[in-house]
């Protein structure tokens, strides 16, 4: 057992990523360096977290029929002979032979050289080019989506019991999902299964208020598999209640609606919703982007070893590599392909540690699974076609014999028995609370808040304008650079004026909490509000009783927002 | 079905609160009105989640042998006649006899009035007393208290792992308790068998590298039973590797230690840890003590039909009530008590809405149970006293069989089934992620932060005082309402100073991302920085790189604090 020993003398084999293609990497090193080899080498592998999220299954997590934390496996039990560290990648120095982690508990980062590195980073979300996208859709990829989302749509059902309003009514009982592929057709899908099964114990919500939609960008959904599979899905999922918009591009999110575009009438649309889930594209990882090693469309360019073409020692591997085979055909980017690459890597690795002559990566595919929800899939297998209730058993089947560790497929086939026999899981987890400060997206003719509303938060212009309303009047327009919101927060009255936004609309929120400290202890801020707000209305009193009472303000804050 | 109609002509019984007092007076409520009475009353339940926390497993969830998701229970299944309100409470006025609660979505507060209203709120955790209680010390009451002590727990094995100074590490690896009452002992016995059996995944630590201590006031452990079971529990939790220290007193908490003093002989140890979790003692609820009703001691008065002498159709129940029985004694606070006054409460109010006559509240509980980890518990029922693997058995068997609904008690018994035979759950989920705002506390002689170290927050002084020292020497002092560590953030350079504290300091911390983002869009901020940096370094041109870097900074904002 080491026990913080400087190795100054190991050679380290740096593996950066936790996906399928990191750990396996990491596992097969593992197995293949014999006793003697490993006494003289590191596995280091870098993940932010401990654990390897089994994707196929994480959609299951939304209806529960697999616990949350049973989709994941820690990495540590996968691969024991490896030293992980469970730290963000801050940079790689592919020149100096060193990777720098973030600072974990001290505020001091941690860098590492090595003999051999693999990349293996895999894909970043893509929000960039929708308004709105980053600050108002839900992605779907890690576990805290999924867990966020299953919170939100009983957060959506708690809230429509309680509403009046039939138009707020609609608007919390309507789901988008952006993306027609495997991973927003097995979303919605999971969706509409717990909210029609949820549905039942709220008094005031019938099945039929519910509507769920996914919208697709091409003209069929599910490019992955065969025309004929795909229509047999989409069917299934019209007959369950889903409305499935092809040609239909998303084009602005707000906390209150998507903006959606018809390809072929180049019609606009807009969706009142407060759930949209964005199965976003993928971009490169920045810090894959910024090596200087050889990279077609952010993605580093390898060799049939998976070697780096002039950078010996430097291999990639996964969604952040191409490698093309034997055939010229780039190997796809799916978890399986990822998987073998990893063997390979592995191995290459190995007969470069004893000089050894290495192989080339040789992988074709077996096929494609996807479930569309209880009891139904489609499959497509070394050419064969399957669907209906055969493709959901082998989907289970193969899923499960793919999952890492005896325990953990004992947990899922555990949850799959219970949740057979048992009802829904309907409990709310409130352990996200908004940020303190955050952005928030808005379209034209939005309201921002309305005269009346409870006040919560103060907003910053960051570009684009507004009206101010008293009485049905527009009173003032507002330009990036303003600010507003602040009264109500100050005087702790209700808002008395109503803000509707003219064009897009970029803000930096801050909440009523967080704002209040902030006045107290931020220099400057205090004093700009109380100029601002003098022009506006008289409320200089109600600044000063704030700022007197600092200390219990103060107090209550960090009390409120403490998670339960 | 209601469908959003008003209810005028309805009779609404508003009840307050889910614990086992609340939901219980709704659930006997639902059994006992007659359909009749059913169609013209609405039962209305308020609470701020829409779930039961079972309480006695809470503790289960820290070493996962029960399933976090598992030790709740949804309101709407066990009481499934009542409306079911999720908001937190904002006030109530028994003359005017309307209840208001917070807003939801819509920033519009929800006015309710009622016919019959029962305060069923409980208590509050007390946190006034201890510096830095409230700011670094977990709680353990509420679900969301024990998803993040289990994930601290693996945090701080995961830190530890890394970490190569032995000072650091001995913090990492060492965790207090501080209340010895059965919900400390229940809390250090699960973290203490979680931690011994995760620790044999981890390279670098050894189980003897542990340190869990527990911290009672008193001389004894377990004042709810007798001072022999008390010796027991004590015996078998030290020879299990937990620390007990008795007549200890906690007298400080921050981010980096406890400091504690010895009741006899006065003595205070500072003991060096990042994890102190405090069984907190209970404060009355403010919107209780804001009430006009009788109160002694912040508990409401009631009779011994659980009604408010002098306001009639006003009950309290529970933790927030003071019920005097027939033989004088006051009725404690337990689960038991409450869920047998929300029987005598739930009749009464059928009595009354009949006009027939009240019933008195009579009830001396049956024993004490409490469990001390695997295979060991204490209990005394009916007189009779049980130790070790019998009381264990008894305890889970009682448990199980007081857990609300069928569907909770076979989840809760797979999950023991499956928990003796699988491996313990190490996986780290990071939906936690420190507040963009928040309060820190610090004692004389910590350091805030070291010369080299990285900018990761900027703080504003509250109250207490701080020297800046700069190789070596001490270069300046730091009062109330001054900033410091904002150097760093704007320069994006290590520290250049090191933070000595000189008298208990309290501060207001404000996150790298967050102040980012303030300073470039709260007017007045910007200002006041740079007027207070040029005093002290000339970063001028950082500044204004930093502002013009505005956009680009605001979206990498966003997506940094996104959880996974």
């Amino acid at each position: 057992m080491i026990r913080g020993k400087a190795d100054v003398a190991k050679k380290r084999i740096l593996i950066l990523g936790g996906g399928f293609g990191g750990v396996y990497v990491a596992v097969h090193l593992g197995k293949m360096l014999s006793r003697a080899e490993l006494e003289g080498t590191e596995i280091a592998l870098v993940n932010r977290d401990n654990y390897i999220v089994f994707q196929p299954l994480l959609a299951d997590a939304i209806s529960g029929s697999v616990e949350l934390s049973h989709v994941i496996a820690p990495i540590r039990r996968m691969a024991p002979r490896a030293h992980l560290y469970t730290r963000d990648i801050e940079s790689i120095d592919p020149r100096a032979r060193t990777v720098t982690l973030s600072p974990g508990v001290r505020p001091t980062p941690l860098s590492l050289n090595y003999d051999h590195l693999v990349i293996a980073l895999g894909t970043r979300l893509d929000y960039g080019k929708i308004p709105g996208m980053q600050e108002h859709a839900s992605p779907f990829k890690y576990l805290g989506d999924a867990l966020f989302l299953r919170n939100q749509l009983v957060r959506m059902l708690e809230e429509a019991e309680a509403e009046r309003d039939p138009e707020i009514r609609k608007r919390l009982l309507t789901f988008v999902v952006a993306g027609g592929g495997f991973s927003g057709v097995r979303c919605i899908a999971e969706m509409n299964e717990f909210l029609r099964e949820a549905v039942r114990v709220y008094h005031n919500i019938v099945e039929s208020d519910l509507r769920l939609i996914l919208l697709q960008r091409s003209d069929r959904i599910l490019p992955e598999v065969t025309a004929s599979l795909a229509s047999f899905a989409q069917k299934l999922l019209a007959g369950r209640g889903v409305e499935i918009r092809l040609s239909a591009e998303l084009k602005a999110v707000t906390a209150n609606a998507v903006t959606v575009e018809d390809r072929r009438t180049h019609q606009t649309e807009v969706i009142s919703t407060r759930t949209a889930v964005a199965t976003a594209p993928a971009a490169p990882h920045p810090i894959v982007t910024a090596l200087p090693l050889p990279q077609n469309n952010g993605r580093i360019v390898v060799d049939q070893t998976t070697e780096v073409p002039g950078w010996p020692q430097v291999w990639a591997i996964g969604d952040c590599a191409e490698i093309k085979q034997a055939d010229g055909k780039i190997s796809p980017a799916t978890a399986d392909h990822a998987m073998r690459q990893a063997k390979t890597c592995a191995q290459n690795i190995v007969a470069s540690c004893r000089g050894a002559s290495k192989r080339h990566f040789r992988f074709t595919g077996l096929g494609r699974l996807g479930s569309l929800g209880r009891r139904s899939a489609v499959a497509e297998i070394l050419g064969f076609r399957f669907k209906g209730i055969f493709a959901w058993l082998l989907w289970r089947g193969a899923y499960v014999a793919k999952f890492p560790g005896l325990d953990g497929q004992l947990r899922v086939i555990a949850d799959w028995v219970l949740d057979a026999f048992l009802p829904c899981d309907i409990t709310q987890l409130r352990i996200f609370h908004e940020e303190a400060v955050h952005r928030e997206h808005f379209e034209a003719g939005e309201t921002v808040f309305a005269n009346g509303d409870f006040g919560d938060k103060v907003y910053f212009i960051v570009q684009g304008e507004a009206e101010v309303e008293r009485n049905g009047e527009r009173v003032a327009k507002l330009h990036p650079g303003d600010v507003f919101g602040e009264a109500a927060l100050i005087s702790n009255q209700p808002r008395n004026a109503t803000i509707r936004v003219s064009s897009q609309l970029d803000t930096v929120a801050v909440s009523r909490s967080a704002f209040q400290q902030l006045l107290i202890h931020l220099p400057g801020l205090s004093n700009a509000m109380q100029e601002l707000m003098s022009d506006r209305i008289k409320v200089g009193e109600d600044l000063k009783d704030l700022v007197r009472k600092a200390n219990s303000l103060a107090h209550d804050f960090s009390r409120t927002d403490r998670p339960r």
